[in-house]
């Protein structure tokens, strides 16, 4: 959690804000990092609906199963919200239209709500129509306040202590798998709640962006994509991909691509300046790639936003005319991607601030031979 | 999966007539356990739109990002259906818009997808209106196969295996939290691809149902439930309970409680006969519970469905006036939570078939000293 103290009634309040701008009468969010970001707080509820209800105007409720009551117990979401529940057996939905303003005719509901709840509540309130509250929630989370920066800087900190002993388990003659649990072991011993992912994508494997791990067995040579991360003690989240080659001479194709990619990621990251848009950071990374004659390898979009989820806003990709603001928060990670060969990518997260990028991963960059 | 030889094209053809009969156009689905089903794989896809486009007319699509379509390789997904791809950049929803049959008018989305995807696919299409394929897909899911139920008797049988030894782990002066580690690796041990949910609920903190585990220490004479299960090597999931006396000579009232819950979970599953509805399945479970005085501490429905989730349709609770069909398979799990105190629930799983109800859970249901 971030270190503010009870941010939030302050949260809540700039969200009904953020609402009412955008046409809603009411949020409804289930359980998931929204109400962790509002309620400091979440407790999944799987088919049973748990969901926060945000009136533009009065009062916010929390509505739980009665038999998941306990989990809300002790926790600032008590003094934060009154708490309602239900039975099995009882209709949630018309309790939440209960709930509601009468003749309520925008839901804002949250984007991670399943569809099946955001319906069935839909139907609920008759001539309602439903809209996302995604972008009045990102209107908050994207900007992160000083005790997040912290505990984003906190959790990059811990994963460049992974990244900086890779040395002890990527060796060859052992498989991907083998690699992976050493690293998740040392990233749990680093503070984290779990490791979230531990991709270990050796030789050709490198060059899908999302391959995890394999039985594969690494071999002398290889060229290895290590992107590892997960949620810190505070809950934001690490993510930090570094390429490396394992032992012998550095290759001289590996070298020239691995300068390219190097290379590309320091633009993106000076590009990350206040006022600069998200497109315009991708567009930066991606020209020197594309002016490197690798652009049809560069597949991905350069970043993603980070915080109490590993992807959030702000999203680094073409088409993304959205300003970069003090407080965001994002991966600047180009890559090229030499299907059957290998790939190399190189991600660090930064943090826009007045005073420029600041980046919170800061083990090397430079081509490193394990 | 299941052992049946490719029976994916049959049921993505059933599905089309169950969607049909509930006046839906097309039914789209994110990946989950529905995919599964559908494709026999399904690969997650998080922010980035994946979903399964299933016409009532025309071929189905599997839409995914370029950069995970390679976890699709090799699957029989690619035999069942036309994959395409989109990068980052592009506008997914309007893809999909394309794959739909002129003038679609309703778009029956799964009820796992998030709303994010549901809301920017109904707008991506003009006039569209959104209804839920849950019912078209429960239609399908709720009967299991022959094969599907074999898959659920060898979850049952390596959870019961589990259960068997839990005298090992529930030893007084050990904390939940030490004998839920030791479960967990024997849930694993025994086929499981993960332990899925560990509940070891001592004492009072078995009065509450979704407790987990925790640092209390085990007393000697503690009332302990063990709720277990996982998704086993095929995919479908166990999940069992038990409730144990920890040493000593079985407490009198614990006997006595112990007693009603028992005779209740009897009634509950000697009730699940074709025809039956399901609420009268909540009903003769809950009626023994109530004759003993002991009705307001049963807090919970009697039970949920169980296949490639944990919890899916048919749900055993009051208003659910579904009938029993061959193959329905579920949860019977009645129990008595005495607040400060501590709780007893009993729980098999049982398929309904021709011959009566069938339990998958075969291990002890008798009071249990370890």
């Amino acid at each position: 959690m971030p270190t503010d103290t009870l941010p939030y009634a302050d949260r809540l309040d700039r969200l009904r804000t953020h609402v009412k701008e955008r046409g809603a009468e009411v949020a409804v969010l289930t359980p998931g990092p929204d109400v962790e970001y509002l309620l400091g707080h979440s407790v999944a509820s799987h088919e049973r609906l748990s969901c926060l209800v945000v009136p533009i105007a009065g009062s916010p409720t929390l509505l739980v199963p009665q038999l998941e009551r306990l989990g809300w117990a002790g926790t600032a979401a008590e003094d934060a919200v009154r708490i309602a529940t239900w039975l099995d057996g009882q209709d949630p939905y018309a309790l939440v239209a209960d709930l509601l303003p009468a003749g309520t005719a925008r839901i804002a509901v949250g984007d991670h709500m399943p569809a099946g709840h955001a319906l069935h509540l839909r139907d609920a309130v008759p001539g309602s129509e439903l809209s996302l509250a995604g972008e009045a929630v990102a209107a908050l989370r994207v900007r992160k306040s000083a005790a997040e920066i912290e505990e984003l800087a906190a959790a990059g900190a811990a994963i460049d202590r992974v990244q900086e002993r890779i040395g002890e388990w990527l060796r060859p003659g052992r498989t991907e798998h083998e690699i992976a649990a050493d690293i998740a072991a040392a990233i749990r011993a680093e503070g984290h709640q779990r490791a979230d992912f531990v991709i270990v994508g050796s030789g050709p494997n490198g060059a899908s962006p999302h391959h995890e791990a394999s039985d594969r067995v690494v071999q002398a040579g290889d060229v290895v994509v290590i992107d590892i991360g997960g949620p810190h003690r505070g809950g934001y989240f690490s993510d930090c991909t570094r390429t490396y080659q394992v032992v012998g001479e550095p290759d001289p194709e590996f070298a020239a691509v691995y300068d390219v990619v190097q290379r590309a990621q320091q633009a993106g990251v000076d590009a990350a300046v206040l006022g600069a848009t998200c497109e315009s950071v991708d567009a930066a990374a991606r020209r020197v790639v594309v002016d490197a004659g690798y652009g049809e390898f560069f597949i991905t979009r350069t970043g993603h936003g980070i915080g109490l989820e590993v992807h959030e806003e702000p999203y680094m990709v073409a088409g993304n005319s959205r300003p970069l603001a003090a407080g965001m928060a994002f991966s600047v990670e180009p890559g090229i991607y030499l299907p059957g060969r290998f790939g190399i990518r190189i991600e660090d997260i930064v943090v826009a601030t007045e005073a420029g990028p600041r980046r919170v991963n800061n083990c090397t960059r430079d081509l490193t031979v394990v």
